[in-house]
């Protein structure tokens, strides 16, 4: 039995239900409406004391983090892999999912965002340049890392999807979302439609979440 | 043979420079200046395309992103081990590993911080106050699944050390460097002090590396 505390504009939630989807695996969902606060409850913070979403309870265990809980995922159900074989092929995968999941997606997420608006009076004009700024930098080093190397597939790593595109997808679609101009980036955007066209991740897009249809 | 390409002062240099260390890996240092500017220059963003330390060489491979640098060293390099056995065992520590890694330690880096005062404006104060919203914000997580938690021992799990003590003890650093309180957070600074009585943690402090002594 596995239920995934979640909200459908979270990048960290849409990571979590693109590879349980892609591991075959069936989960429920309980909505923490972030634009409505849900998340820094009591109730909430006594699964997660972080207040964050995802966190994934498994038989009763609560799971904090999302590539915490990819990993466990990839150890608990290895079939398909997330990884691929041999130590210096693995490191190469996290190495990407680490620019997107630590140096980009932290910095833009809503609580950053509104801090800065809030405590730093920084303009709407002045968040979208900090928004760009991060992916920029960030995607100027996931592509040549894609561009240049021969283990690139039809995904990050090879023909078949893993960590590095799970994190990839959320983000593509986030900055997109704040009008990122990608054309810079030809084999992020070949690998993000290549995931979209797998029924595992377009499952997990926003638009197709429940609440999607009742929250501005 | 392993080259680290790092600087004293970077928190994710020194969290590799503690997992060399611990698993007892001989290691040349190839000094990257942050604070003139080397990782932004052309050679080294051959070595890494995000411009950014560490980057460890191993055998000739290049290997990025610290977190991903450690699990490859635990691949290949097992013991002594940086995670525990079983996979709800290992996902706690990866969760508390990111806590740190992905929401604390990127939003406090010095790229951001010059940032903040550049770009936005930000006084000192306003960005001292950023730094320690982040720590206060990622420890208020961190102290209560150390400190309620049976699995908690010596050091964050159990008593030996793994990759969540690593990441910790370059966040306090960097806090203490901040003049963060840390006074509400008992767990993490009884594991900090076990940490810092072991030789792989003290040979791999900021002040005793052999550039500490020539740069402000």
């Amino acid at each position: 039995m596995i239920k995934l505390y979640g909200y459908f504009r979270s990048s960290a939630a849409f990571r979590v239900r693109i590879a349980l989807n892609l591991k075959g695996l069936d989960y429920d969902t309980e909505l923490v409406n972030l634009s409505t606060g849900d998340h820094l409850s009591d109730d909430f913070r006594r699964i997660n004391p972080q207040g964050r979403v995802p966190a994934l309870v498994v038989d009763g265990t609560v799971l904090l983090q999302s590539l915490a809980i990819m990993e466990y995922l990839e150890e608990t159900h290895p079939a398909p892999a997330f990884l691929p074989d041999g130590a210096e092929a693995r490191a190469r995968v996290r190495a990407i999912t680490n620019i997107i999941a630590c140096d980009i997606h932290p910095l833009n997420n809503l609580a950053i965002l509104n801090y800065l608006s809030g405590a730093l009076s920084a303009s709407d004009e002045q968040k979208a340049t900090w928004y760009r700024h991060r992916v920029t930098e960030g995607f100027n080093a996931v592509e040549p890392l894609l561009a240049e190397s021969g283990d690139t597939g039809k995904f990050c790593h090879g023909d078949m999807p893993g960590l590095a595109d799970i994190c990839l997808v959320p983000q593509v679609f986030n900055a997109q979302r704040f009008n990122c101009d990608l054309s810079s980036y030809p084999t992020i955007e070949r690998v993000f439609k290549a995931c979209m066209e797998m029924e595992a991740f377009d499952a997990a897009q926003p638009a197709n979440q429940p609440e999607a249809a009742g929250i501005a």
